[in-house]
This record gives C-alpha cells, sequence and structure tokens, in this order.
C-alpha cells in the first residue's frame, strides 16, 4: 500500500475544495448505492463489480465555458472492454464522457438514424439488412445488462465532474474490498486552469496572441489506492505517441502509484496491441490475427479477469 | 464590399499553406459539384443554397493529437436552423462538426439506442410510444431530405478542416451568387497553434506548470466577402457569455466584415431570444412563448429567409 505525502493530500483537498460541486449529487450516490446493493446482496456467489472510466475529461478555460481543452479519446477501449467485463459475469460502472461510444454500439455507423432504419409505411419501423446484427446488439443486449442490473451509465464532461464522481465510486465500493476492480481507461487531463483563477468571461480575441498558464493536475491514483479504496484491484491506463518513451513511463507510474497493472498503449497501434505492465513482468497482448472481428480487448480482459482472480484468491488466504 | 489590406491576405495564405491538407478533398468537391448542379439545373426556379455551419471547431495543441482546445457548442442553433431552412424550400448545405447535434434529431434522447427501442422477438423492432413521433422525425424526415437532394452533410472536426472546407463550399457556390447564403452558426476558435510550431508528440506532464501561447486565427470572414462568395448573403454570429458588451461586439462584427446581419446570442438566454443586427437596425426575436413546442429558430429564419428574398431582388435590379 502506498502512502501519499502530505503535500499530495494538501494539493487534492485544495482541488476539491475550489471545484464547482458536482450537480446532481444526490441522484448518483442513490444509483450506486443501488446498483452495487443489488450485486452484493444476491444469494449464492456475489458478483464482482468493475468501474470502467472511459473518454477524455474537459479542462474548462472560463467559468462560463465557452472555450475548454479536452483529451481525445473515443471512448472505444472502455466501451469494448466494458461488453467483455459484462460477458466474463462482472456487474459494470461505466463512468464515460458524455457523447462517447458507448458498450454494445460501437458497431453502428456514424450516422445511425439516417442509416439503419425505414418506414415502409407511417407506422413501422425496419432496420436495413446490413445494420440488423449492430442495431440488435446497441438495443437487446445493452437492454438486457441495464436491466439485469449488470451494467450502470454514468456521464461526466470535466475533469471536476470526473474526480468528483470517481471519488463517489471508490468511496462506494470501499465494503466490496477485493472483489471490486478500478479499470481506469479514461484520458485525464494532466493539466487544468484552477477554478479560482479562472476568467469568469468568455476570453477576447482583442490584439495579439493569447498565453495560458496550466497548473497540474493533482495525481489522483495515489491517494485512490491509499486511502479511497485500498482493497480494491486498479489497473491504470498509459497512453503515448512516441513507443519509445512509452513502456519507461508505464513502468514508473506502476512503481509510483502502486497499482496492480499498467495497460500501456501507443497511439498508432493501440487497437493491434498493448503491453501489461506489472510486477511478474511485461505480457503483449494482440488481438487474434487470424480473425477479423477480434479485437484486443478480448484478449486484454481475458487477462485482467484471471488475474483479479488471483489477487482475489490472495486477499482471502 | 469590403477589400482586405495585404497583411490580412498574408496570414490568411499562411494559415493555409501551413495547414495539414484536407484527406479527403476530392471526395467533398464531387459531392459538392453535384448537390449544387441538381439544385440549380432544375426546370422553373431554381432553388436557393444556404451553407449552414454547426458545431465548434477544435484546435490540435500536438501534431499526433492527444489535447485539444475546443470551443462549446452543442450545434442546436445550427441544427434547427437546418430544418427551417429545409421547410422554407432551400437546399441546404451542413458543415458540422462531428458528434454534434443533428438535423430532425433534436427531439431523441441522450440514449437512443437504450431509450427508444424495443424487440418484442428477435425479428421485430419496436419505437417506444413516448419516442415514436421523434423517431420518425429522425428517420423519415431526414431521410427524404437527404434523397430529395434538399441537404448535404459535410463532417469536420478541427479548424483546418472546416476553414479549407467553408473555402471550397464558397469557390463552389460562386456562380449561384446572390441565390446562396452563408449562416455561419459555428463557433470557430480566435486562437490556434500554428501547426509548424508545434509539438509532435504528447506533451509530457512532468514538473510545474505548462504554458501555451496562442495565435489569432486570420478572421476569414473579411476574405469569404470579398474574394470567396462576394455575392452570396452572408449572416454571421457572436456569442457572449456578458451581455454588456454583446451588442456593441456584434455592431463593430457587422461594420468589419461587411456582413449582412449579425445574429448576436448570450450563452445563458440563447434559447429565449436573439438580436438581429444589420444597417436597417436591431430586431430582438424571440420564440414564440404561448407554444411550448416553439423555438427561437422557427422566427428567427422566417426573417433571414425574409431578408434574402429583399437581398435576391435587388441584386436583380
Amino acid at each position: 500500500m502506498s502512502s501519499i505525502s502530505g503535500l499530495v493530500e494538501d494539493e487534492i483537498s485544495s482541488f476539491f475544495e475550489s471545484s464547482p460541486p458536482l450537480k446532481n449529487k444526490e441522484e448518483i450516490v442513490a444509483k450506486l448505492n443501488q446498483f452495487i446493493e443489488l450485486n452484493t446482496s444476491r444469494q449464492g456467489e456475489k458478483r464482482r463489480i468493475v468501474c470502467v472510466t472511459s473518454g477524455g475529461t474537459t479542462v474548462p478555460l472560463e467559468q462560463r465555458c465557452v472555450r475548454y481543452i479536452d483529451n481525445f479519446s473515443s471512448g472505444n477501449r472502455g466501451a469494448a472492454s466494458t461488453e467483455n467485463f459484462v460477458k466474463a459475469g462482472y456487474a459494470v460502472i461505466f463512468l464515460y464522457r458524455r457523447g462517447t461510444c458507448q458498450p454494445f454500439c460501437r458497431s453502428l455507423p456514424d450516422d445511425p438514424f439516417l442509416e439503419c432504419f425505414e418506414f415502409p409505411d407511417a407506422k413501422s419501423i425496419r432496420v436495413h439488412e446490413s445494420h440488423s446484427e449492430a442495431v440488435k446488439m446497441a438495443v437487446m443486449d445493452q437492454q438486457a445488462a441495464v436491466e439485469e442490473g449488470r451494467l450502470l451509465k454514468l456521464p461526466f464532461s470535466t475533469i471536476y465532474e470526473y474526480l468528483q464522481m470517481l471519488r463517489l465510486m471508490a468511496t462506494a465500493l470501499k465494503d466490496v474490498g477485493s472483489c471490486s476492480m478500478f479499470y481506469l481507461a479514461a484520458a485525464v487531463s494532466d493539466f487544468y486552469v484552477p477554478w479560482n483563477s479562472m476568467t469568469e468571461h468568455k476570453i477576447q480575441s482583442g490584439s495579439g496572441p493569447l498565453d495560458i498558464r496550466l497548473a497540474q493536475v493533482p495525481k489522483m491514483l495515489s491517494v485512490l489506492r491509499s486511502n479511497w479504496a485500498p482493497k480494491a484491484f486498479c489497473i491504470s491506463f498509459k497512453l503515448e505517441t512516441d513507443s519509445k518513451i512509452l513502456i519507461e513511463k508505464a513502468t514508473k507510474a506502476l512503481q509510483k502509484y502502486k497499482v496492480h497493472a499498467v495497460v500501456a498503449n501507443e497511439l498508432s497501434t493501440r487497437k493491434e496491441e498493448v503491453v501489461v505492465v506489472s510486477s511478474s513482468g511485461n505480457v503483449v497482448v494482440r488481438r487474434d490475427p487470424g480473425k477479423p472481428e477480434s479485437i484486443v480487448e478480448d484478449n486484454l480482459i481475458r487477462l485482467i479477469v484471471d488475474r483479479h482472480s488471483t489477487y482475489i484468491k490472495e486477499s482471502h488466504t
């Protein structure tokens, strides 16, 4: 277990104190508790619960926000991983950036209402043959997962919302202990403009260049591991565009934050392979080259679930 | 007609020269020409053509882009205006930010595949009663507009894509003259990082704050008016969060860019009212207070279409 320094703790408190408060906090807490209760109070074996974070966070540059800095992420990794966790028997809390890729919806075309459907008459709707599997998956499989209490979707936009929701989630999952997992695939901003030092109104484009000074977002992973949910199994992600520094950065993150594994991905090859970096060594995970429909996440989630099983066993002995 | 200074022209050339080239340029030009041809070669009266721009542009902070600055815009104004232009008999080129609000889709819920449909058995799909009108509109009305050659949708993400596409569009519409309109509702970045001065790889979050210097995007409105499409009717938009400076800024934009009207909107009241600022005075346009389903765009487009009719008549005399 990592212990964090007083300095980091101060930074984190001051980040939360200066954050604009979460709007629908009570509603989120109620949904979370209901979902966790449903999945832990069942007869027989309890379900494992994973919190999958997905998509990028935004950093407002103005309090009445017109402009913001965004981290690119389609949310594809988080959505595909969620599907695989559901198939593996997990209950998934999907904490996603508004507007990004949704689980069971990855096969839909970009413009589904223009491309998937037709109305042969004003009363009956029909799905085009070419998209029937994709629509069925998006509707049937997704609704089944939600109705069975295996999928809870919660949206965020800003870094303030994301970190407050992550903290709520960790607190709510504390008692689930080693059966809970954090799978942190979201692309979280490293830099932000502290709310108190932010301009209220839209920045004017008078004349000359604009200089922006961004502060570092305190690293919440340390406090998630040490205080919020110390018994949870914890997977973080590292994305780089430069393959030369990727494994080194992932290894440093593993040591610094004491997570159980870091999934290292390079922007240009991330759909073909990732490297799972952990204290037991580095494992390259690829999609099955023989199967065109195969995705990296099929093999990645299998590996992560195995590791989680071992972790649960070891925690109980 | 405004004449633009050599300085502005230099800035604009250097912006385009340093931009990453548009990926599917030939395809876009072909689609544009086909659409314009279809709407101008008809028997009887030609259709008027409006280019509606919608949503915000992004400004990459890294060449292999992980982070970018974004301008907030749901695209609701552009989508609603497009529907009204189609109803008013126009052919619409809808130049929109990927992922933003689509015409005829504004009444769909946030998560349509989870909320709108059900499969009573594995073969037939059904639309929930509560969303049947919304789905019918998104499918039937949208498809009808596309099939009748009244709606062409073209997506962009970055400021580089947006401005190159706007230039293509203006060039393609040049011969349509006063029957063409530019309705520039997109939220275009005022600041950017010139591509050549941009870092190739992801900015590292080593230690300390990050300083970013942003250059001003050259104002393309001047060159659109004076060179690209001087005969087109041209409406620009001004959004501010501070109502005190809004009308002043809109009036300045009207004079500086010599557009035919500026639609002034304040962030917090933009769904209730806008002010159309033009040389004939300022007109406040509101949604009908008696009708809950009424939107500002119903009355706004009626006014703009009237003004365009007058403009066409005057151009022919």
